[in-house]
């Protein structure tokens, strides 16, 4: 009995079309990866679970894909476990490897492994796709690709403001209008410290974190709800609304945080980065929004966030500096700064708005009929040329009908086909048709090749 | 506690250096299946395991790294097949997902799901990471790159010259000297038939396919000892002996299995691909091995095997002609011929015999140092002006000592240090460092550009 087919939820195939789309906005990273002075790495699909564990909270936990042991996964297996049905804790005896969740820990793991053969400041990009056992819905997919650059190992906010200048250089080159929002996590700490309530850090980051989505009044409320006074609400009000310009803002901040120190200091970072970046020009806007946070909780100082301008869509790019990043795997005192890149977001968001160049549809230059085997043998002559010119160019391998022929031309988007019949035989020309207008033209092979090149 | 990290056994870290010797690798093999018209597709790691199991044999299914379903995977699974402590069994109750074990059958699975989308013949590329539980050793991986091309949906044997011309070009520009043998199934099958034993094709194939390794004597033991007579022994031995040219071989092929008309048939359409190729020319040593059988049993056609001139190593490309790819999926009577680059021989190859171009380190072309806020400032602005020119450009991001500085472009091979100190901020100019030849000139920025371009 033959079978259905299928593929697991959450996941998805990619068509030669779809493949295009997806690799011109990989490679547009990448060189751009590249041109800034990032080195590439890759790391294993499988950790062992001791690496992921632990990292991402227990509701990350929950979403790692586990890997059975292979052969006799229950030698060993404390038959009780087995009977309570605790899931958790039997899947820790059963598996001892996972996919990884995303590029970070896996970096922070070779980071320490490979210490003695790196150069610090260490700067590295890796592409590689991320697994979730997240319930699948919209825009949200159990595997995706994530697009890392990090620089470890220097404190220098000259990173920072070369990250900045890397987003704006990769979406210019995708042609979408960005935003690009700064923050710092030592103004939220002087947030915090300003009213008191330094362990409230997280509550209160939490709550101004959505002020976009639920205003101001619900994120008043959600901090009342978490403990924060009347008082300490109408001390950070105007922390979290601010206006004018990002000089104006940064001015305003000064004021407000003068008696924290932790708090000027992040202003004072936040100052310098916008003026390094301003002092060489950026495409996006640039914008100091005080509300962003970014659920993580391990960015210490510079918070970054990228919006589209043009499509309503969550944050396709974002990073971050962190003071200890490889300090869980026996490396302390390393610290970085980085950003990911959202490939699926920017997929749909050139999807949205059509910004796709014409020509990367990664089909064959042009497509060469088959009238049969003399013909077939000439024509896999003038392909060999044509290739060894650099031009892509197939056969179509049957001596089909012509319609049939034609139409592989016309649905994969091959701009051109060529023609050897007998009388081309017979003249040692080839009949080059211009699909998109349709004109023919006899030509000699070093023509055609003129031509396509 | 920090923990002292590892990685999964069978698996690798690659850095930078082995990044860009991989990456040289992968872009020469995707420009090559560019020029000859394939297009890329994509799956997902994961498949469900119902696709996966019994497409690869009992051991196959063995070496299937499952993966644990989430959250409570316990349920509905059977007490008395947990006490049972039947593994395999049980791992089909708690795992409905597996890692692709090939590309082959995620292709097929891909074919059936897409075939209303997909124009035939389908000519496919694929480069993806494959997982395997197999026992690691030397040269072998639990998670490793295949690089695949099929067409499908043609019985042409221009497929076959097609295939055999990129392999040519793929190792042609990688500079490894190749020796392509070639068999068809058909051939074997007429050899069976010849002796009375249609029925032994297996095991006469598994025999003959260890010529090179065991010898004609031992061949003819293991034959005799899979219940081969004397007589039928002695009938091919000059069939899997044969000497002399490929047209020789192929003479003498017709002559001995001219009672076999499946054997003529292979005979014929091995004439055809090698005279084919034969009239294209071919870089590659071309070698008609009638041992040759490649253990898959589902080649129904032409099999090719690539083997390095230079090199002991086992065959670093292999792939053959399939009639029924999609079958087991439910869409029969679609045939194919692919190929699949085995990336990490091909890597062991490279690295043997230090076949690497020299410019392939992935690192910036030219590096500033920093001496401070302004120096660092001026040099920034000359670096966006570089990448505006495609010239991939960094800064050193603190102002440490000028030892530790060098240091850094001299491990990672950066050929040319940028510096702008003091005396080149007042002058408006870059000194540049060639750091081959320690040679410094003082440039514009203009002469910058065109120096490094």
């Amino acid at each position: 009995m033959a079978q259905k087919p299928s593929i697991p939820k959450g996941t998805r195939d990619f068509t030669p079309a779809e493949m295009a789309r997806r690799n011109y906005i990989f490679d547009t990273i990448r060189e751009v990866f590249h041109l800034f002075g990032f080195q590439q790495i890759e790391t294993p699909a499988m950790e062992t679970l001791s690496t992921l564990m632990g990292k991402y909270g227990e509701e990350g936990d929950k979403l790692l894909f586990k890997i059975l042991d292979s052969g006799d996964f229950l030698r060993g297996v404390d038959p009780k476990l087995i009977e309570s049905a605790d899931c958790p804790k039997l899947a820790a005896q059963l598996c001892e490897k996972g996919l990884r969740y995303d590029l970070t820990v896996p970096f922070a793991r070779f980071v320490v492994m490979h210490r003695n053969e790196l150069s610090f400041p260490f700067k590295r990009f890796q592409i590689q796709p991320v697994w979730r056992a997240d319930r699948p819905q919209k825009g949200r997919y159990r595997e995706f690709y994530q697009c890392d650059a990090d620089v470890i190992g220097s404190d220098s906010l000259i990173n920072e403001i070369e990250l900045l200048q890397l987003i704006d250089k990769v979406f210019k080159r995708l042609h979408i209008n960005i935003t690009i929002k700064l923050n710092n996590r030592k103004i939220l700490a002087g947030i915090a410290e300003l009213i008191g309530e330094p362990d409230k850090i997280v509550d209160i980051t939490v709550a101004i974190d959505k002020i976009d989505k639920i205003g101001l009044d619900n994120v008043k409320a959600e901090l009342k709800e978490r403990g924060i006074s009347d008082e300490a609400i109408a001390t950070i009000t105007p922390v979290i609304t601010l206006s004018g310009t990002n000089e104006e803002r940064l001015a305003k901040l000064a004021e407000l945080l003068a008696t924290s120190e932790i708090g000027l200091k992040g202003v004072e970072e936040l100052r310098e980065v916008m003026s390094g970046t301003d002092a060489l020009g950026l495409n996006a806007k640039l914008e100091l929004d005080v509300s962003l946070a970014r659920g993580l909780n391990y960015y210490t100082g510079t918070i970054i966030e990228v919006k589209a301008q043009d499509v309503e869509i969550g944050s396709i790019t974002g990073g971050g500096r962190y003071d200890n990043l490889t300090g869980v795997f026996g490396l302390p005192g390393v610290s970085g700064v980085g950003i990911s890149f959202g490939a699926d977001r920017i997929y749909d968001v050139l999807n949205a708005l059509n910004l796709y160049p014409e020509d990367i549809a990664g089909a064959a230059k042009v497509m060469f009929t088959n009238f049969g085997a003399a013909e077939a043998a000439k024509s896999l002559e003038a392909i060999k040329c044509l290739r060894e010119a650099g031009i892509a160019a197939e056969i179509y391998p049957d001596a089909a009908k012509m319609k049939k022929q034609m139409g592989r031309a016309d649905t994969l988007g091959i701009p051109y086909v060529a023609i050897i019949g007998e009388t081309e035989l017979q003249n040692g020309t080839i009949t080059l048709k211009d699909m998109t207008t349709g004109n023919q033209e006899a030509l000699t092979i070093e023509e055609v090749i003129t031509k396509l090149k």
